[in-house]
Parts: structure tokens; C-alpha cells; sequence
């Protein structure tokens, strides 16, 4: 098994709290952590200390049930009261995020069940939390399995963003391959868009590569096509925000211009996320809106002003990449290949 | 003409000096400084005051005749030696920047002339000089004029880099034609790539758009794709560092994903430049050499660590975009079409 050497979350001592990793101080230094109340926990996932659509399911699930697990057992009533608002809380801290609603109704459905005595439930949300987090263990690791069947000795992969380790509870998704083939000995060799405006390629999936040990080099987003001319890479591999029924896939800004890039050079392309990304009630990508950022993303993204104070900027937050520029999908059941509507509604339906 | 509300370069009072516009504090402030000593001058091109090939040969050459003029004029010989050792000394600057050594090239040809009188050699070095920056500002109104042919109404330009104003004496190469259309009414609109690392697109560009009142937008290198998706362009401009014989253009780092981009969605790409940039003498695009800059340009560029300290950074100063995907080379002599071998070697040779 790949051993990472630092933990994304996990529990406090006696569980009446959570210790997170710090992911907006990297990678200048590695902070933990420690959140023993509702409103560092919302915090935390608000201001993108946890980021990564499954982390922050995990996050929210073992928040709460720590929570739970610090109050006063002795009037169950009180205990379940507070539950269902802290869980009304955490569910809405990131509006775009499916995993979180999807969490916290997990959580939900234990709070309502019938529990007589509160520490029983507190018990029990930890169990569900626990069994949360390791299910999403599993399925990095499963979509590892099946991406590392693309690599050969020294494969060369070029990513964009994070869809790595430090945006789940596991090995990522789109890195999840890249541990794995790090693991059998494979040495493969991974550049990294930096992922502008907010960096989360130079900033995360760098450090997190780097911590591993794995061969990483980093690039701006512009010069991708030069590097699939000059240095041509054996795979491009993205992480998905959400994936239409017929494999259209919305993922962070700059990965459709990748997609078109690596088409032109006959690079395969491939999206790597769990099925309960797939969304088979959006039939495209058409139907997919697409969220605008404030422009001092781009403006002062470094603290220092980089263009004109009021200059317009057009700043969407993900892009469309149509299914025919997609080589694969890769889900924790597989490999699915064109036509998608066929094999992802076989996966998943 | 278009009134630009800012001057790139002028001669100081009594032209013993010259003032510029130094680029290194835009967009936060605009700071004039004026320089009287070869050192100073010398500084502002080593650390960007001023850059663009055009206008590093114009505050060269400039900046010589000033520092001649300001010398006591009483020993015609001394006078002389100072002149070559300045010359000597600003030719070197910057390495790679041909119009620097073709700029300086012009002022030795004068000074070596037989000058009896150290006032007239100052005098010619000073008309050499001030035809030197005319005939730039001439090669940029043509460039303007040939290139707005193809615009309409409210077309709009998506531009990477800066090759606008303020890389020459002029309106610039690939913004010329967007000033020519805006004093025409036409009312263009400017897309500009913040083109990292140095962000001259952002920092550059869009200051002096907007300083002209032109509507200009930036955004990041990673979201020209989708812009091309989900707001089409009309045209895609870009200025050249080198144009081959066979017409690929080598160009700041980004310009090559651009294009096969703007191919993919079968929008123009025009490149424009004077042509001095194209050399004859380097048959294609694969034998110009590809300059790698610093890692800490992309790891600091913003005065923060934005990636790992000691990460590897791919940072490529430019790249080569094959002329297959270019639809046309605009010089001061027209617009040039493929077969670019025939085209160029036309009109310059």
C-alpha cells in the first residue's frame, strides 16, 4: 500500500474533535489543525482548508460526529437537537460540492433513527463517518488499480489542478494511478500545471507528489502545448467536477483547453473520478452552468495587484470538455470508453 | 492618430538625458524616470524599465545621443571614445534582443563618421536617433492600417503577451490594428491573456488598453479555451520574438496553445510584426534555439512561494508555432499569406 507521509484528516484524541491539514499554507509550511466546534469546522471548509469535493464529505462527516461526540450525553434529546442543526450547517458550507449534501445525508439518517441513549448515537456517527472516509479510501485506491494499467516503465503524465490525495480521503483520483505505478517501481515522472488563479497544481499537487517522493516538475498552464511538442507526455490525467451522461465532463478552468491540446498532438486523454460524480440526470455538458469568480482571483491572487484595479476579467471556475476529446473515463468500477452513454449508464444504473 | 495618454520614452529638458515610462511598476503606479548616466540606462533595459524589441532600440539609441550631449564638448576625441564605450557597453544589454545591436549599429555607423566638432556629432546622434524612434512609430501605423482591414463593428481580439504600445515607439504590432480600429470607431473589444510567468499581458496590456479607453478583459492563460467555446473571438493577435523563412513564428510561451486552440475552433491567428523580425537566414521553427528562464519566476513570481522551493519548474521563455497554423503574418509591408516562404521572401528579400 502506498504510505503517504502526511494525513489529510483524522481524529482528535477521544474523538471530540478532528485535525485537518492546513491545505491554504501550503506549500510554504505544513499547519494542522485542531477543530472542536461547528463553527471552525464550517470555517475550515468555507475558506478551503479542506478542499476536494470527497475531503470534504469526509470533513464534514467526522465533524460532526466529534461534535456529537463532545457534548454532554445526559439528555439524548438535546444531543439529537444539536445534531440535526449542526448537520443543516455543514451541509450548506459549499454550495457546488455533491459530496458534502451527500455526507451529511448519510449522517442524517443515523440522527434519525432511534437511539434512547446519546452515546449510542455518537457511536454510531463515528462508525458512519469511519465508514465514509474508508470507502473513499477504497475507491482512490480501486481507480488507481485501473489507471495503472496505462503506464509503462518511466510513463511521463501531465495533470492539471488537484485531483490528488490532498483532495480526498486516499490516493486522489487522478493521481491515484501515479502512487500506484510509484509503488510497483514504475518511476513515473508527473508535470503539473500550476492551475491559475488559484494554484492548486504548484500549490498542492506538487507538494503532495514531492512528499511522496514521485518525480514532479511544474509548468504554467500556458505552456502545456509547448511541453506536449517539446517533451511529449505518454498521458494527460484529470480529476471531473461533475460528468454529463454522455461523458461531457466539467472539471477546473483550463482543462477543455488541455483536452484540445492533447488531441492535437494524439496524447490520450483521460478523466479519473468516482461514479458519484456522474450525473446521468444532466444528459451534456451544455446543461452544465458554469460558475463565475470574483475578478481579485485573477486581480491579486498574490497578494500583490498583477493588473489594472479595474480592469474586467472573465473568470470562470470550470470549463466543458466535450466526450469526443475524452479517451477514457476511469471510475472506481473501470475503464469506460466512447460511447460513454452506453458504458457509464451500464456502471452506474 | 491615435493620441496615446502616455509617452513610452522622450528626451529629457535639454536632451542630456532621457525620461521613461518604467514598466516595472505598472500596473500599480506610473512612475517617469529619467535617466542621465550609462549605468541608469543600462539598468532600466537589463531589469525590463523598458522592454519589447522596438523600444529597447529606441532608449538605447536615445539614450546614447543624450549621454554624448551632455558630455563637455571641448575634446572631440574624448568625446568619440566615450560615445564607442557607451555603445559597446548598451549593445550587450540584453542578449537576445536583435533590434538592440541593429539600433546601436545605426549610432556607430554615425559616430564613426568624421566629426570635427563634438557638438554636430552629438547633433547627428540625436536626429539618428529621433528617425530611429519615427520610423518605428511609421512601421506601427502601417502594421495598424494593414491589420484593420480585417476588422468590423465591435470584433473581438483575444492577445497573449504584450505587443502593444508599450514594446515599441509607437502603437505597437499585434495591438495596432486595435488602436487604428478604435480611432476609427469600430469600437473593438480586447480578450487579454495575463500570460504568466511576468504577466505582461495583465499588467501590460491591459493598462494601456484601458489607459486608451479601449474595452479590454483579461483573464488566465488556462481559460482560453473556453473562451474560445463560449464567447468565440474574431481574431486572435500576437506579436513575434523571430519568424523563420518558412513562416513559424517563435513568440512568448503560450502563444503555440493558443493557436492550436484557435485551429481547433478554426478562428484566425494572425501574427504581426515588422520585418526585422523575420530572419532568412533560419530555414524553420526547430532551429531557432528555445531559452529556458528561472524556476523562481514561476515559484516566486509574485514576491510568495507559490510552488514547493525546491520543486523543478519546465519554464520555456517562448515557443514556436508551426506556420500551418497561422492564417497570416502582418508586417509594415502587408499581410502575408502561406505560402510563407514565397510571401516573405517577397517582400524583404
Amino acid at each position: 500500500m502506498v504510505e503517504l507521509p502526511f494525513e489529510q484528516i483524522r481524529w482528535a484524541d477521544g474523538k471530540t474533535g478532528i485535525v485537518i491539514l492546513d491545505q491554504t499554507r501550503l506549500p510554504e509550511v505544513l499547519v494542522e489543525k485542531t477543530l472542536v466546534d461547528v463553527d471552525h469546522i464550517e470555517e475550515a471548509i468555507v475558506s478551503l482548508r479542506v478542499r476536494g469535493a470527497p475531503l470534504i464529505g469526509i470533513t464534514a462527516a467526522m465533524g460532526l460526529a466529534a461534535l456529537v461526540n463532545g457534548l454532554d450525553a445526559s439528555d439524548v434529546d438535546l444531543v439529537r437537537k444539536r445534531a440535526v442543526e449542526w448537520a443543516g450547517r455543514l451541509a450548506v458550507a459549499r454550495p457546488t460540492a455533491v459530496n458534502l449534501a451527500w455526507a451529511i445525508g448519510r449522517m442524517r439518517r443515523i440522527i434519525d433513527a432511534a437511539w434512547p441513549v446519546a452515546s449510542d448515537l455518537a457511536a454510531a456517527l463515528i462508525e458512519e463517518a469511519d465508514r465514509i472516509h474508508e470507502e473513499d479510501r477504497a475507491m482512490c485506491r480501486s481507480i488507481g488499480e485501473h489507471g495503472v494499467t496505462l503506464f509503462e516503465e518511466g510513463s511521463t503524465v501531465l495533470t492539471h489542478c488537484n485531483a490528488g490525495a490532498l483532495a480526498t480521503g486516499g490516493i486522489g483520483t487522478a493521481l491515484a494511478p501515479v502512487y500506484v505505478a510509484h509503488e510497483r517501481g514504475l518511476k513515473p515522472r508527473v508535470f503539473a500545471d500550476e492551475t491559475r488563479p488559484l494554484l492548486q497544481g504548484s500549490r498542492i499537487t506538487a507538494w503532495e507528489l514531492q512528499q511522496a517522493g514521485i518525480d514532479v516538475t511544474v509548468l504554467t498552464d500556458g505552456m502545456a502545448g509547448a511541453l506536449m511538442a517539446l517533451d511529449r507526455p505518454d498521458l494527460v490525467l484529470t480529476g471531473a467536477d461533475r460528468i454529463a451522461a454522455n461523458g461531457d465532463v466539467a472539471n477546473k478552468i483550463g482543462t477543455y483547453g488541455l483536452a484540445v491540446q492533447a488531441h492535437h498532438h494524439a496524447i490520450p486523454f483521460y478523466v479519473l473520478a468516482p461514479t458519484s460524480t456522474v450525473d446521468l440526470s444532466t444528459p451534456t455538458g451544455e446543461r452544465i452552468p458554469i460558475e463565475f469568480r470574483s475578478a481579485d482571483e485573477v486581480r491579486r491572487g498574490f497578494g500583490r495587484l498583477t493588473a489594472p484595479e479595474t480592469v474586467p476579467v472573465w473568470s470562470p471556475a470550470f470549463d466543458v470538455t466535450p466526450a469526443a476529446l475524452i479517451s477514457g473515463i476511469i471510475t472506481e468500477r473501470g475503464i469506460h470508453r466512447p460511447p460513454y452513454d452506453a458504458s457509464l449508464r451500464g456502471a452506474i444504473g
